[in-house]
């Protein structure tokens, strides 16, 4: 792999390669598609607009004719033996990410988490055992922790449903890589902002829904009393993270952690993102019930594997990312929300 | 709890009680059914009788008229609703146990675990919040580890896609134990034997299958060079265990595992058979390729903080437990295969 400092972007590495993007209309799979779009990979996304998913089609607007487009549910046998022939990279992105959708409705988590994995992994067992597969997990795995930072050798203990599909889903891509051979690694991702997410309603993360407060000059309710910590990445450094994983065949079978070299408390963050903003005020409030009882604490991560096996660092300050992404929903706000 | 010179019976604690056995034709639950039912307890089993899955109906041969019998599949929310209401504890023994029927269909294994197990909580949800719940959750969840015994402590890398939906189906108890107050507990098992263990195959693990051989003077094929160790706990031991476990409100919301004094390695333990049947032989064979990927070699456990927590200990001695099955197969083999 590329030392740290020529590791400046990674998706070099995807020029000309035929690349599958699942979920590839919601925030992280967009992204991903427009960076390797942008290098020169044949691109291809699947993306089912779930409406309770973060899908939309605006999201990949600056390369909608450069890449190909599939509409279709992961959990299609027929289109998911289609897409993936002679696919040389797959992101797995597709899938749900809100905690409290997956407590309301925890078979349609199952379905989009479990069955959509176990369909990709399959569909790859019959048509296509070469692709390396990237799986994006996510510090919710680990639910409350005894100890930080959280290195990828402590327990997972998922609070909510979500988690504990997102656990099955890795160790779905594991198993199938020891067994199988099909080449995967798992990347639990911590708290991402930035443009192209979804920010309709406030169930996929305080973050994007604080975002979308400040924007539209509104005061911000921080649940708690504001000194929880976490580790919050900027989508580019997420999506470094993911295109230098891929390319990187040492890391297949393996589980690394992202995270951040300078956690925050969601106060410093909230108070970043209103100085930033020019705009809008915050409070401190009491938890709500249903919120409460799956809220982790304060969490960050040891992402030292990571970044030993591959040079990757965060490299997006807090104030600028914010910057960037109050810019984007300024300019899209309709694109996001009324 | 009882200390453990009192713990003779504890199916004493159930007498007059509603209890409902999911999976409740199948080895483990119709031994834990015909036990409540003879220290007096009002007992209901749920069974889909599943061709893939072990349930039998002479295995509750000995209590049929004495229990209430539903055939239905405990993914029917309108049945589970129904049979739910006004129990007082629930052994949730439903499910895929095989490791290799769960490579070869994988979404099949993920229905009979993970959407079985997510019915049954929210069907509790619903109508029955104040059940007890046991669910029996399998070593197999730990996979290959790195040091014997292995503790609860211990990360779970599970290697087949049995192994990830059973730990999915553990942690939905918990969560739902932490978030919707539905008392619920884990007990991780290892290898169990003894009499209404399905028999036909050898897809459901290599002790049935030994000593179906054993009766019919086969000879026993051990994969590997048969210093694999593991703990064999006998049924009667493990139906206690469950009964333990149930009757006591201070382990809700927990993790144990079971496990064994003396842990055996597969040569002693088909020695052993042999010697008791006075009947079969046997003999070392190279492991076959689809056993071999997911076999994680040695294993046995810690089981401390169970003995611990209720005074439970293995008490049937392996000789004892051999011969006490041999007789169960021999009386009623044609039940059990051909």
């Amino acid at each position: 792999m590329p030392a740290i400092e020529t590791m400046t972007d990674p998706s070099q590495a995807y020029r000309g390669a035929k690349v599958l993007v699942t979920g590839g209309l919601g925030f992280i799979g967009s992204n991903v598609a427009i960076r390797l779009a942008g290098a020169g990979a044949r691109v291809t996304v699947v993306d089912s607009l779930d409406p309770t998913c973060g899908g939309n089609m605006f999201n990949i607007d600056p390369v909608v004719d450069e890449i190909d487009v599939r509409i279709g549910d992961v959990r299609d046998p027929t289109l998911m033996r289609d897409v993936l022939r002679g696919q040389q990279y797959v992101f797995n992105l597709a899938g749900h990410i809100s905690h409290i959708q997956s407590m309301d409705d925890p078979f349609n988590d199952l379905e989009l988490n479990c069955r959509s994995t176990l369909a990709l992994l399959e569909a790859c067992r019959y048509v296509n055992r070469d692709a390396r597969l990237v799986f994006a997990s996510t510090r919710q795995t680990y639910g409350r922790v005894d100890e930080l930072p959280v290195s990828e050798d402590a327990l997972l203990r998922p609070v909510d449903v979500n988690g504990v599909n997102k656990m099955a889903a890795e160790w779905f891509h594991l198993v199938y890589n020891s067994v199988h051979g099909i080449r995967s690694l798992s990347l639990r991702l911590v708290n991402t902002f930035g443009p192209r997410q979804l920010l309709r309603h406030a169930r996929q993360g305080f973050i994007g829904w604080f975002v979308r407060l400040a924007v539209d000059g509104d005061e911000i309710s921080v649940f708690g009393d504001g000194t929880q910590i976490r580790d919050i990445n900027y989508i580019d450094d997420v999506v470094d993270a993911l295109l230098v994983a891929g390319a990187n065949d040492d890391l297949m079978g393996g589980i690394f952690n992202l995270g951040s070299p300078r956690p925050v408390s969601l106060e410093e963050f909230v108070r970043a993102l209103v100085r930033v903003s020019g705009n809008g005020s915050y409070k401190l409030v009491p938890f709500p019930d249903d919120r409460k009882s799956i809220d982790v604490g304060s969490f960050y991560t040891d992402y030292s594997r990571f970044r030993e096996a591959t040079g990757w660092e965060p490299k997006v300050e807090l104030e600028d990312g914010l910057a960037r992404t109050l810019e984007y929903y300024r300019q899209n706000r309709e694109r996001y929300w009324d």
